[in-house]
């Protein structure tokens, strides 16, 4: 299954699922980032020892399998739990005391069709990424060896600059680990060392669209956690239809 | 036809034909933008005296309308003059001497195709958009008081740097007659602003992809030329199928 030691691999960003057809999804390693804040809230619930999280795309479907599977759901829409759902999409609320052991059923929009997408497209292998796995993911991704898409999640296809920060901080860290052959990936490094490590204020000052919805949510205690590097550092990857830590 | 003089405009930035979906085209004005090399070469011919451009997405399409019309056919593939046209895609070569009072048929893949994507999602009205030709359009998209989307013909519908390059250029130059809403546009303005006037060294240093293939081609002198600011300085619109100069 592994490509030739000998050759060097390749790392390529994509930064709107919208482009995802554009990229050799099926000869890579996929790795979906929807830091705010599908894949923070799941690495922190996997890192806090849940066994697994199930992404679906739908409440309806998230209703349905956490019934047939009697575990946890959650999900938000424009801020709230949505309707039927247990738990929300907060990283904040996945405390080791709260989610340990357990399985959680979680709906998210971009993020999980985005999964969805690459699953279909035949990808290797799929992680997810944000800053609180940063490290553990950047450590995983230059051990298999592999090509590597680093696939932003986006805002019903934008491009958002959370996401391809999140990307920028993973290109700058292991570069010279692969073959970069892609302008995305220099535009995404570019962006991220511009903001270095004042993310928080970097999202303000550009006006991000995310940062701005979720700020009038009242979110910004979530947004400052999804920035910050290593807070729930285990590597995530997708297997048999659910999110699991590598341990 | 204007909008609301009160109203701010919105600047938005599409950093690929594949992402044109996601915006309000039918209540904008459209930029194309392809600086290496048609937009640029647009913006040369027409400065120095070309009656029009007509823009065709085939070499097919440019012979037959060039016999048609008793005018000059210029389009190249992979770096060469194309099989049966006349002239290259060099801006170099549209001197006031060789151009003036003639009309051009030119071929272009990734710009024209755009340009045929935006007039059939009924644009308000379409632009071309260079460093060529930066400071006059401008001055036009300010005084036209219009919702603007700084369109990137890319490569492929891959992300390109020149053409983000370009698209932060103008945000930086009029962004204060826009309410801007969009991350994409912040995120060229911001690796325009890294740049700075030093737009060779940074395609270079950044190893953009159509620097390198351009640079294999032996083309320096015409991406030199195509990162020149204001060298071709007339505004160019699309209009009954032809572009032309606003003078």
């Amino acid at each position: 299954m592994s490509q030739d030691k000998n050759k060097i691999p390749t790392l390529s960003t994509c930064l709107s699922p919208s482009l995802l057809h554009l990229y050799d999804v099926s000869d890579s390693l996929v790795v979906i980032i929807d830091i705010l804040r599908a894949t923070s809230t799941i690495a922190t619930a996997l890192y806090n020892g849940a066994r697994s999280v199930i992404p679906v795309d739908s409440v309806a479907e998230c209703i349905k399998l956490g019934r047939q599977m009697d575990v946890l759901t959650a999900g938000e829409r424009d801020g709230k739990i949505a309707e039927g759902l247990t738990y929300g999409n907060t990283p904040l609320q996945y405390t080791r005391e709260f989610i340990e052991g357990k399985t959680l059923v979680l709906t998210t929009t971009n993020g999980t069709r985005l999964l969805h997408m690459a699953l279909a497209e035949g990808a290797k292998g799929i992680l997810t990424g944000a800053f609180s796995n940063l490290s553990a993911l950047c450590e995983y991704l230059v051990a298999e060896h592999k090509n590597v898409i680093l696939a932003c999640a986006a805002w019903k296809d934008k491009i958002n600059i959370e996401d391809t920060l999140l990307a920028g901080a993973v290109i700058h860290r292991i570069k010279s680990h692969f073959s970069l052959n892609c302008d995305s990936t220099m535009i995404a490094e570019s962006l991220y060392l511009e903001a270095g490590d004042r993310l928080f204020d970097f999202m303000k000052e550009k006006n991000a669209s995310h940062y701005h919805r979720l700020m009038g949510f009242g979110l910004e205690e979530d947004i400052r956690f999804c920035l910050t590097p290593d807070n729930a550092n285990i590597p995530v990857i997708y297997k048999d239809g659910r999110l699991v830590a590598v341990r």
